[in-house]
């Protein structure tokens, strides 16, 4: 007898309707704005690859479908130029991987736009020890922003760069750096001032940002200037100094929502306390 | 004779040395990290384009050469399998353009990282005319960051969405939109705002920001809470309201720098003025 799924006709076994349907069409998750998604994983030879693909848009389009997102990791470069070839446009590349779309309807293209900024960050950090590299603030911030030139009278925590666009150049600066991926501004703060001065140090505040266009390859940049705190030993000594500057200016502090998301809000905490 | 760059030998004109090396490589411009970047824009064959690599990468890596740089139009699809196979991966990827590196040195790859943040704004834009939808604002600020709810008490303007997340639902919203590339944040604030509800605004401050992690594809978010204040008849009317609101707040407001560059520096204006 024959299982509630599966008939059995002549002595052979006739796939369920749904089964029959995934033969010949290539596996696709729905996303929640009324499109489908591709995740291809397994080598394919496009020969292979190319009816599948028109099957399977074809199904999408019966089905009403919207954007279809094909992901190809990088050793499936060959499926490439048969997925262009079929209408699909790039959305966006990362190391490991290219991703297809194809807008299915006649109507206007709403699919999502690519990620257009490199978030970087400076590190303003507040010390007064002798031995650790400084010079007066205010020609430190001028090499950033001229426009902060006088927030702080202070002496700043500043490097050279050993490499990139400051490499060689005798020139002190901030601690620089880019946030990586799924990283925090005020965690790549601290990390970046740890990677290059070894200094432990609290996040603050956000000072200032700046954004910028057509910096690397066309992409915009966000720059935040975050003021820190070395977790040194003489940081009592420090303290009364850090908070007359904090008086000074309301910058944007950190705070992680109570509704538990992994995020953070960032906002001038000195006017607002909840 | 001949000119001082070209000999000739037995009658027939011999290319000098800089040409000779032209044909059979790629053209190639360097960068200025000790790279090189192939932009390549005529359709050619792969079997006429491998060679050409494989030459060039020879003569980059005699020369020091660091990062190699190929960017592929993707009417030229057809050498993204074969330019992997010579050892390139993706960079990132635009609709038109698929962008390929790769690092000839022995030493760490140093190319810099893509884009990782899409940005948005949300604009909070203060208006008491009763025609216009409008709800207190305690109530929409607690949809996007709930620890403002307090800042202001007064009437805001809000949308519905015809699409996208909230299409369908009946949800008072403020108008809030992606930043397209190259946009300023402030600018995108006011052409949001016209675009959903046809209202010219200028640009007051930033009130806060918020990262969020693994959004769409992986990316990273930064939405920018943006105060806008009307251009409209009743302007007067408002203006107390809204200083009374600024004076408890210091948000960042946008200059831009007059070293003539083309971006925005944003700080808290109210607690510094240059």
């Amino acid at each position: 007898m024959s299982s509630p799924s599966t008939s059995v006709l002549k002595g052979k076994t006739v796939l369920p309707a749904d089964k029959i349907q995934q033969i010949g069409l290539l596996y696709a998750v729905n996303d929640k704005y009324g499109g489908v998604m591709v995740d291809m994983k397994e080598p394919m030879d496009s020969h292979i690859y190319v009816p599948l693909l028109r099957a399977s848009i074809s199904q999408w389009r019966q089905q009403g479908k919207k954007g279809v997102w094909i992901k190809l990791p990088i050793q499936l470069a060959n499926l490439v130029e048969p997925t262009v070839k079929e209408g699909f446009r790039y959305h966006h590349a990362e190391s490991d991987y290219l991703m297809l779309v194809h807008w299915i309807p006649d109507s206007p293209d709403a699919l999502p736009a690519n990620a257009s900024h490199i978030v970087g960050i400076g590190a303003f950090v507040m010390n007064n020890k002798r031995e650790v590299p400084h010079l007066d603030c205010s020609i430190n911030i001028s090499m950033l922003f001229s426009e902060l030139k006088v927030v702080v009278g202070h002496r700043v925590l500043v490097v050279k760069e050993k490499h990139g666009y400051f490499e060689g150049k005798d020139a002190w600066k901030f601690p620089t750096g880019v946030v990586n991926q799924g990283e925090d501004i005020c965690t790549a703060a601290i990390r970046e001032v740890k990677e290059e001065t070894g200094i432990d140090t609290e996040f603050m505040e956000i000072l200032a940002f700046r954004q910028t266009h057509k910096q690397f390859l066309g992409k915009s940049d966000l720059f935040f200037v975050c003021m820190l705190r070395p977790l040194s030993f003489d940081i009592t000594k420090q303290d009364s100094e850090i908070k007359a500057a904090q008086g000074s200016y309301g910058g944007f502090s950190a705070v992680r929502p109570s509704s538990g998301k992994q995020n953070y809000l960032y906002f001038n905490g000195q006017d607002f306390k909840p």
